[in-house]
């Protein structure tokens, strides 16, 4: 707490203004950031409903609802960790061409956002078969720009 | 992609079940979620709506609302990565007194959750007043939790 408390401080002394959702006080922390968007959206996708799209825990469609809702609503958080000059000042996967060639990585981020908003669509009926037509594409949109644009 | 896809085997091969939402493959990993959570809800609650509630940044109901949905969600999923054995294994604030007494550690963390509920219905409303009634205790809420039990 004390430390995120530090943090905010720091972005007023910055200079945070209207803007204030696209500002980090570093590079490091704008890593830091869009790590842990992914790592929580890992663990819900691959986890949670990935679990139980491939049969490794039984089918729950409250929680495939709430976890699909919740890679959703991260789905859009990252991409303003992806500013100039955070391809470096922490250690991270993101390979140089996110930011030597931004609109084919807008482009396959924009259709991972997509099939995952086709996802919490297809959660949200309470059907499995739903939920599973559409894991697929979401993990292979998911797959194609890690793929692109990560070194791991 | 393909580290988390690793992650996920690995979870497979030391036995995921019915619980697999409270497998970790080790206590890094478990760690690393926790961590990611309180990253990313930390920069919904004390960036975005801080920021709004505090007046660094105009309101936005729509924002408001969803950075609040999001953090109600987040503030869920953190507690799974607690488990016996997860008090070591990276770099960690959490205090050993988290696992001496749990109960403890639980009333703080489910006043939190409650604070936040309330935060999440104040910020439904679309009123910048009530979303800044309910700040206040949920900010304190956190901070009760994290005065107790990190470190820093």
């Amino acid at each position: 707490m004390k430390k995120i408390v530090v943090c905010c401080l720091a972005a007023l002394i910055v200079g945070v203004t209207s803007t204030a959702s696209a500002q980090f006080r570093n590079p490091e922390a704008a890593i830091k950031y869009r790590q842990s968007v992914m790592t929580v959206q890992g663990r819900a996708f691959y986890g949670s409903i990935g679990g139980m799209v491939n049969g490794r825990a039984p089918f729950d469609a409250k929680a495939a609802a709430e976890s699909a809702e919740l890679v959703r609503m991260l789905s859009q958080l990252p991409w303003v960790a992806f500013g100039p000059g955070t391809d470096k000042g922490a250690s991270t996967d993101a390979k140089p061409a996110i930011w030597s060639e931004p609109a084919k990585f807008k482009e396959l981020a924009d259709k991972m956002q997509a099939a995952v908003a086709k996802l919490d669509a297809a959660a949200k009926t309470g059907s499995l078969d739903n939920l599973k037509a559409a894991y697929g594409p979401a993990r292979d949109a998911c797959k194609a720009c890690h793929d692109a644009y990560t070194s791991q």
